[in-house]
């Protein structure tokens, strides 16, 4: 009988990112709800530029690893290009940065910072409502870093509610993707570790309203 | 010009639940990629017997609150009860106990813990692939927490390796979400606050192999 391969984080430090070289990621579902959905998955993701990172599909999922404006820059593209004016679709994602269990591989960090794909993304403009959650690790403090970056939803006009386990979204695509960027850049200052899990939603049967 | 709303999380403690009654809850979006798609999630969601939880769908998800094992008995319905031969359908699912900003409401407790859906849920069965993640909040030792739990993975089965920010699942439903309760109540042993984002999908057009 084989021994069984168990994982071990046992080197992990809590407040020590596993990579040194900042890597950020995201990992993504997307799930357009049609009989097309493979069409429109496979092909948004060949339409998206991806020379600024690290990309890998699995049947599960797809991850983008590389510079924090690199990968939102990649899946912005991704959600925008999926868009058809009659598909209601969804996309979750795990935007990490800073977890112990990391390491430096799976890369690319290009630090010219070229936004490569904004420029096309920009161009398809459409309303989502969504929601997100901010996970700070290894704080005490994290329920006031919640309340900040919250609240600066309230000040942009993304903000839509709350409610158990979770702050709703609301607006046009690129200002909650610019707020998520926001979301990411702020909770990287405070936290050497944090997770944000967010859903965005478009063509709801009922409209874009919460 | 009327005074700007902003929320307030000061008076939330880490390490004390808000919830005194120990309120566990999930959170959850089903994506049915079919043009049917509103007929699938209506009928499911529908065909639930939801007495033993608090729940409460909004569009972006539903929402269902109560006893733990009464929590995963109505999502493992809804996710059992949705399932069509020919459709590729994903749920994604926050569970949550303990969080700081929780409060004694929207709930049902029944202390006789009944499973009410179980028998009709069980009959029902089909492979699964997935992944999740473990967030044990407020704890520097979060990664000896997590490690335990995906060598739990190993031993039942369900564990089909680790990628980046995720532990892959694969498995019959049952056995997945069996094992999604096990992480549930052994991380609530641990810390006061936990959050596990798990995502389920059946039907691949590539088959139910990671």
């Amino acid at each position: 009988m084989s021994k069984k391969e168990y994982v071990s984080y046992g080197s992990c430090a809590v407040g020590v990112p596993g990579s040194k070289e900042g890597i950020a990621g995201i990992r993504f579902n997307l799930a357009p709800m049609s009989d097309d959905f493979v069409d429109i998955i496979l092909s948004s993701l060949e339409n998206v530029d991806t020379s600024m990172v690290w990309s890998e599909t699995d049947p599960t999922s797809t991850v983008y690893r590389g510079r924090e404006s690199a990968v939102f820059d990649s899946v912005r593209a991704v959600f925008s290009q999926a868009y058809h004016d009659d598909v209601h679709m969804s996309i979750h994602m795990t935007i990490s940065k800073g977890c112990p269990g990391d390491h430096d591989a799976d890369y690319t960090l290009d630090y010219d910072d070229k936004r490569i794909n904004n420029r096309n993304s920009r161009e398809i403009s459409f309303p989502v409502v969504g929601k997100f959650s901010l996970y700070p690790m290894g704080s005490d403090n994290y329920m006031s870093l919640i309340e900040e970056v919250v609240n600066n939803g309230i000040d942009r006009g993304v903000f839509a509610g709350s409610g158990h386990y979770t702050t709703y979204l609301q607006g046009d695509v690129h200002d909650v993707f610019d707020y998520l960027e926001y979301v990411a850049e702020r909770a990287g200052k405070d936290v050497s570790h944090y997770i944000i899990e967010a859903s965005l939603l478009c063509n709801l049967p009922e409209g874009e309203s919460l």
